[in-house]
């Protein structure tokens, strides 16, 4: 049995951004596990079965990913970004903790380039100094514990990823968002709404705290907020290092 | 003048970790700047010329960049990692902020995995929910703001990714930095040491928080902390997604 499960991130979406390590795990998979528009992203070849799967079944993917490999197959399981970072890898290690059988299988995790480190490089680098990165979906967790960090993070100074700002399931919460980081931070905080990074739709939009809106985000926006000393240079934004 | 100014993140160690675009981009390159080992990372040919330079002078490093790109040069300044985190695409900025002269200069920022998330996946998905990055290191800022954030992210029940924990000219404050995680944080949280990711040399040590000592981390070291639902499935660290 040469069974194993490889969990890769594709990174934000320009295939120029896929890791070597990446390409090649995905010459030598059997299947391919993920969400379906990361599957598509996956060239259809003789010998690979693609198995895309819809939003919200994580789980599900994860424990189909182990039993395949624990049938011998090499099971590739992809994400966009970096699977460790709000993405697959914690579900396939949540799936194998469930199912004490399949604790043989080989996991191995790829890195890949996050949205959030995609979106400031083409920002410039509004994330030179401390950061968080913060997942604002309740899907999985309590609104009140999103608040909590939005408002530790901001008076602890860092500047912020957001992730999953705003969905159609959840249109009025980033609002909410906007509010809390108002109550919180300077009203010429910056704010940087980062959408399809790095594919040909690739937009950034940067706005004073004050002017931001909740339509500014949608499902494909990575939204980015500067520190208390982040600035504009030229069509930059960066933060020094010293901040 | 075709000249321009391209920053790249050259990941953590691992050829099979640098995305294509950088590939590129030192395909075509005339000059790299950069601190020496990671100029030592690009291969020599005719036609590329190599600017080694010490650590600490980033900001001097950063306007030879621009200054040579002024004058036609297609200059890429070279990071390990990403050069959005902790690296060198801010220093570029300020030093772009200083000299209004070299304002036409073309930037582009490439980013690259950075340590922190090398590291994540070498040990499992310990960064699988809200993280922080915070660099230990006082150079550029005060040791009271490393302190003062680091509680609030404990208070926040962030993960953390530390980046310089420790040099030879800090020996003493990560053993600080272990306090003020004790006095905040659970005594069996997971602390993750990460030497050398990606390199032959890699090596992934995970010990509760009691038992962390300052000697478990170098210049080469990344340390994650875990969250306080950050767990062990096997030989795998992670964090659920509902943390």
């Amino acid at each position: 049995m040469s069974g194993a499960v490889i969990i890769v991130g594709l990174g934000p979406g320009d295939a120029a951004k896929v890791t070597p390590e990446v390409t090649a795990a995905l010459a030598e998979a059997t299947d391919v596990v993920g969400y379906i528009p990361y599957v598509a992203r996956v060239a259809p070849r003789e010998g690979l079965t693609l198995h895309p799967s819809d939003n919200r079944v994580e789980l599900d993917r994860a424990t189909h990913a182990l039993e395949m490999a624990a049938a011998g197959a090499r099971v590739v399981v992809v994400s966009s970004g970096d699977p460790g970072v709000f993405a697959m890898a914690s579900a396939v290690f949540e799936a194998l903790e469930a199912r004490p059988d399949l604790a043989h299988v080989p996991i191995t995790v790829l890195p890949g380039i996050t949205a959030m480190l995609a979106a400031a490089a083409a920002a410039g680098a509004p994330l030179g100094h401390d950061f968080c990165a913060i997942n604002l979906s309740d899907n999985l967790k309590p609104f009140d514990l999103v608040e909590r960090r939005l408002r530790l993070a901001a008076q602890a100074d860092f500047a912020m990823g957001f992730y999953n700002p705003r969905s159609k399931s959840r249109p009025h919460q980033f609002a909410r968002v906007l509010q809390i980081l108002r109550e919180e931070c300077e009203p010429g905080r910056l704010v940087i709404f980062a959408r399809a990074v790095s594919t040909p739709e690739q937009a950034i939009r940067v706005v004073r705290l004050i002017d931001a809106t909740e339509d500014m985000a949608d499902m494909r926006t990575v939204v980015l907020i500067g520190n208390s000393a982040t600035r504009r240079v030229g069509d930059y934004v960066y933060t020094p290092r010293s901040a």
